[in-house]
């Protein structure tokens, strides 16, 4: 209850107080939100439009193969040419496979538990204990296929520059229990970093007590730049070489989010080592990809200008998207001290960062209010942020209006959040 | 050397002098024809031609589903529709997935060693010994998944009915690491046979010691009828319901040798608990099958009867194929007692059974005529026919007029070299 006054003045509302009546109107309003996954928008796949009737007439490849039959375990190589510079592997060393990068990267675990990578001196089934290092904000699903296979996470902080090298270099060197590591090194899921060429260098010069550890290299957002000033990677694989370790990186990247979300093409690249092992296992998996699906991105996509080309009319979709959600979050939660966000130069997510011990609260208000959020915690392996700080948006999915009513709403929880906690301080 | 006569008479030439003399010529026309694979021929891929421009302008599912976007790990329920009868599947235990079965009998040996299967007491790879029972001759790749996860084979013969019942009971029975069997059950590669109802019983009936045992049910050539009066077999999975071991059995099937070869959508059936189980698996592995290929398919088959009707003209290409097989060996060599072969009623091979010693020189020597056929042996685990007797012959992929010949080439080879055979004892 407010103190009665003058029946004719407003009562003077405090700042929590508002933050209520605000929570309240918007969960009256009763809307349907979703900023959980980071999905293309129908508008975006429109652009892919011409993908649904090729290849039309054609079903042969530039060497002549028929592109109907079993066959061709590495993939077109007209696609892998196409993908070579953008994804920073040579052709030679780049395969095209089936329709997920995760699927490549769980296969690649799976056959280094029952099979030895190259330099390995055992089965990582066979090992006591493996354990990766999990640079923290990352990626729930990657997160999900170590705990599925009970691989221990490590997590290691993020920096401006990438993980924190002195961390994974001083983990890396000690255990050799630890065999891999996470990374998503260009517009990072969901922090947006870019690595520097400092963090790619000491990641392929660091030593590690594991022989066959191996940087598990998913460059999910190669292409997907958001503003005009494209970020640029160091070469993992050249850098890996150079430094005496040609091994110890698997490249991953796909055209999920370029073409079609799981009707797209992924790719491995890796030293020749790894390639031909690599090989060995799919060979005894399959009799090789979806080779039309391969031709018909070969005749969409053209080459790699093409794909630049094709990222810009993605951009032109996503940029605003993401501008809005910067302009409603300057606007709602600027200077209040309640909030900070990161702004992304690529890639499909934007990280708010609440006061410690809110973010699974701003979660579930927003949800109470139709607004539905990727878990807090599922930026942290077993989905445990231990500031319960961290909320990823992924602003690509909903149309411009129903985007800015949802990160309106968020903004809201935010507030209402915050301030309860300051009050019960 | 002949024993010298008259100048003037034709010197009497025996039955090897002559295989001789056929094999030499043959070997002068330096030809080159390939009996190795099954696959498909470029007139069989021609009849999918429209699936080269499919979905065209349709990208929805039935229940509204955009099929370009992530999601629905269960597949297309219309795609799942067509072929939940001709897998004998019920559609909700039926899931339609990516390009091929055999990646989805490799994925769930990996799941199973790795994570418990329904009614495991342990993961298979923490068990001293797995084995599978193989029933032979059979499919190589089959043979190869076993050999790459270090798991046993124990081979049994097949009869006229499908794999020695007895035996294979008295193999699960008996011993605990026999954790599964290999079973093509109908027009089986490569001996054509078809499981008659009183095995499919007593393979779902049957007492097995490990709790975990599965029967991987490789449907491959489910609609590949070669005659007009296709076989059907029992339902394997309704079998093992109504025996009490509603888990027993993995069905696999794909359009690989119905659509496209490679580019095609594989299935797996089973039941709910195990259905539950491979999609769990999978949650954590993808985000989810190519739909817009599985869209592209429907459109394309329409239903079960557009399969039918479309393995009807795969029917009148390979018919005459496995006719000019039967013919020629018939008529080189029939009654010889050089060599005993299969009829299929459907499927993609016809085995060719020569006298026991024989099977690994014959191929070597067509081999060395320009024919080349599957390693002798390739029917067998471990690539070990122990009486080196059978020959898997492949007639899809060749023209008429190519067949022909090879088909010829190899009789040359058989009564060459067991001509040989006989005169060495």
């Amino acid at each position: 209850m407010t103190t009665e006054l003058s029946p004719d003045a407003p009562a003077p509302v405090g700042p929590l107080e508002r933050a209520r009546g605000e929570y309240e109107d918007l969960a009256a309003r009763g809307l349907s939100l979703d900023l959980t996954r980071g999905k293309p928008a129908p508008e975006q796949l429109d652009l892919s439009e011409d993908l649904l009737s090729l290849p039309g007439g054609r079903h042969t490849a530039a060497d002549g193969t028929d592109v109907r039959n079993y066959g061709g375990l590495q993939g077109l190589p007209e696609l892998r040419e196409i993908f070579a510079d953008l994804l920073q592997v040579p052709a030679a060393q780049l395969l095209a496979l089936g329709n997920s990068s995760l699927e490549l990267m769980h296969d690649c675990i799976v056959h280094a538990l029952l099979g030895e990578v190259p330099g390995a001196t055992s089965r990582w089934v066979d090992q006591e204990r493996v354990a990766f290092l999990c640079p923290v904000p990352g990626y729930d699903r990657h997160f999900g296929l170590c705990e599925r296979f009970g691989i221990d996470m490590i997590p290691v902080p993020m920096t401006a520059e990438g993980p924190d090298m002195d961390e994974v270099e001083r983990l890396a060197a000690e255990d050799p229990a630890v065999k891999g590591i996470w990374c998503v090194p260009k517009y990072s899921n969901p922090d947006g970093v870019s690595y520097s060429d400092e963090t790619v260098a000491r990641l392929a010069r660091m030593e590690t007590a594991a022989p066959d550890f191996r940087i598990f290299w998913d460059n999910a957002y190669a292409v997907h730049h958001l503003t005009d000033e494209p970020v640029e990677i160091a070469d993992i694989l050249g850098a890996c070489a150079e430094a005496g370790h040609p091994d110890r990186a698997f490249v991953f990247g796909s055209t999920s989010k370029i073409t079609a979300a799981g009707a797209g093409v992924a790719f491995f690249g890796s030293s020749p080592a790894n390639v031909t092992w690599l090989l060995a296992k799919n060979a005894k998996r399959s009799i090789g990809p979806d080779k039309i699906n391969q031709l018909r991105h070969v005749m969409f996509l053209r080459d790699a200008d093409g794909v630049r080309a094709h990222m810009e009319r993605q951009r032109a979709l996503l940029q605003p998207k993401f501008e809005a959600v910067a302009r409603i979050l300057d606007a709602e939660l600027g200077g209040t001290g309640l909030a900070t966000w990161t702004a992304p130069k690529g890639g499909y997510f934007v990280t708010l960062t609440v006061p410690d011990g809110c973010a699974k609260e701003v979660v579930k208000r927003a949800a109470e209010a139709g607004i539905v959020l990727t878990p807090a915690g599922a930026t942290h392996p077993y989905g445990d942020d231990p500031r319960d700080a961290v909320i990823r948006v992924a602003p690509s999915y909903p149309g411009l209006a129903e985007l800015e009513q949802a990160i309106h709403g968020l903004t809201v929880c935010v507030r209402l959040v915050g301030l309860e906690q300051q009050a019960a301080r």
